[in-house]
């Protein structure tokens, strides 16, 4: 098959399209035909080397699959070669920027049936880190005001709202006029430009200086550093990116609130084979919700397989507007 | 009345009995005629410096108290003058080392009537600590294992026996004999004494490399920053006591485990006016299990009001098996 492959950690560069053996579903895989996959941060962390344990080049990156099923083993329950299908798969395996992947069939779920699979494509990653965030992590009852740090981005759109359709206030940061309307579209109800107002000030008033219940962080570093004093007594932040300089402050701030810090990598539980049926039944659930129409992706822009390179450069630059979709096969 | 005020920041000499003007009980309020009261770290780090803003000298301290209610504020519903109560008063109000105190009603509770005084007024604030951190932040099924650092501590000792209450398999660590010997008979599965064995690696022996779903740092500094390593992915942490020097590390050990880190400070809800009544229900059944025989607590050493510098020294070395407690009334 054909494939974009990582011969050695570095810039975008490395990655390289190139004839690649098809891979072998295992006893629980889907072997899935790729029509389309999408970027994440996750790619270039992994491209320049995170994660790199046990990990051997060439490999394959891409997180994000939207494609029909073409085999599956013999463990394999509710799956037939032919279905639709979406999923993200294993930090570990091989990804999606290929022709073919194989995915946990647990993991997996009917991709929506009112989208085409480059949207469909780019749900799983994200949708699957911000419902892990909020819906599992916080027992929400629509009484909360909910901060997306980045509600711009592809997790922070969908945060924005998940957080709604539970009724809870949201309110967002983002800087860019792109970023801050798409903001606006998801559903919040207040956007704070970062770059031109003071955002801890503005919470305060927002909260009548008690801070909010939930504060989502999907920017990390100096955010990371700050985000606790927006943050309510008994409240929780969760993190997606991090900390920066100021992490062990940060935490203190969190001490004295009585609060819970929560740090969410979708990837984790599926690495250590934790309850892997659990994102299968959330990619159920984001199905039903998006051909409700009450649950969309933005879709920024889309590359081709071939040009891998350009989008992991525009992805490594940061600030991108929703999500980068990945087109494989036409 | 009679009080052991603080009357500058400093070392235990700071402390002195004076007479001290009468509390006036408010609209919420309790006036509680103190029989005991306990000591716990925040009273030495309070009489350091702690929690200084908006504090005026000469002020009390004592955040555990068991006594009779002599009156109540024109708010106060479900108490009258003769009462037998126990309750943690606020960190911010004056506290328990005096002979009258007042408590906000809703914080308090009828208290143990198996206990006298002396070990009721050693239950609330370890218990509420114990119960808010393990009960309210984690959703434990009785699957779980939970290794509580310094098990033979306050905290420490209440948290195993309310983990054995819901069914876990609690791991301990302590030093001394009398500390390894009370997490036992608290219902310790496995107690490991840090001093003499590789805790992380036993830890891994008995989850068959996994980790614990809940581990509850009651030491806090050093062991706060190697106790990520103890956590399973998806887990929990709890701390009590802060981290040290590496606090950034171990939270991006937390971070690829996909866990969550809870702070718990059991002054903080009532310090900000959140939900008061939720330590009152906590306190009651406390109490329930306290009477049943289900839960119970240490007290290892009895002083004197006019012995409090002594108490505090001792609590300040650590090292407190179960807990300090204070008679003010004889």
């Amino acid at each position: 098959m054909r494939a974009l492959v990582v011969n050695e950690f570095g810039s975008p560069e490395v990655l390289c399209l190139r004839d690649f053996p098809d891979p072998t579903p295992g006893e629980q895989d889907l072997l899935i035909e790729v029509h389309a996959s999408a970027l994440n941060p996750i790619d270039f962390k992994i491209r320049r080397g995170a994660l790199a344990k046990n990990r051997s080049f060439p490999f394959v990156l891409g997180f994000d699959v939207s494609g029909i099923v073409r085999a599956v083993g013999k463990e394999v329950a509710g799956f037939s070669p032919g279905d639709a299908v979406y999923a993200s798969p294993s930090l570990v395996r091989n990804g999606a920027n290929a022709e073919f992947v194989c995915v946990d069939a647990r993991t997996a779920a009917p991709k929506p049936r009112s989208l085409d699979h480059l949207y469909a494509a780019s749900l799983p990653l994200v949708t699957l880190t911000a419902w892990e965030a909020i819906y599992d992590r916080v027992d929400l009852d629509g009484t909360e005001t909910v901060l997306v740090q980045g509600g711009g981005g592809g997790v922070g759109h969908v945060a924005i709202q998940l957080a709604r359709l539970r009724g809870c206030r949201v309110l967002a940061t983002a800087s860019r006029n792109e970023s801050m309307q798409l903001c606006l579209e998801m559903g919040a109800d207040v956007v704070i430009n970062y770059r031109e107002e003071d955002v801890i000030h503005r919470i305060n008033q927002e909260t009548n200086g008690y801070g909010c219940e939930v504060v989502f962080d999907c920017v990390g570093g100096d955010v990371f550093d700050w985000s606790p004093t927006c943050v309510r007594a008994n409240g929780h932040m969760i993190s997606i990116a991090g900390g920066g300089a100021n992490m062990s402050k940060a935490c203190n701030k969190l001490f004295v609130r009585n609060a819970t810090l929560h740090f969410e990598m979708m990837g984790v539980p599926t690495m250590y084979g934790v309850n892997p049926e659990k994102q299968g039944e959330i990619l159920r659930q984001v199905a039903v919700q998006v051909d409700l129409g009450h649950l969309r992706v933005h879709v920024s822009r889309v590359f081709d397989l071939e040009q891998l390179q350009e989008a992991h450069s525009l992805q490594e630059q940061g600030h991108v507007v929703g999500k980068l979709a990945l087109r494989v096969l036409n």
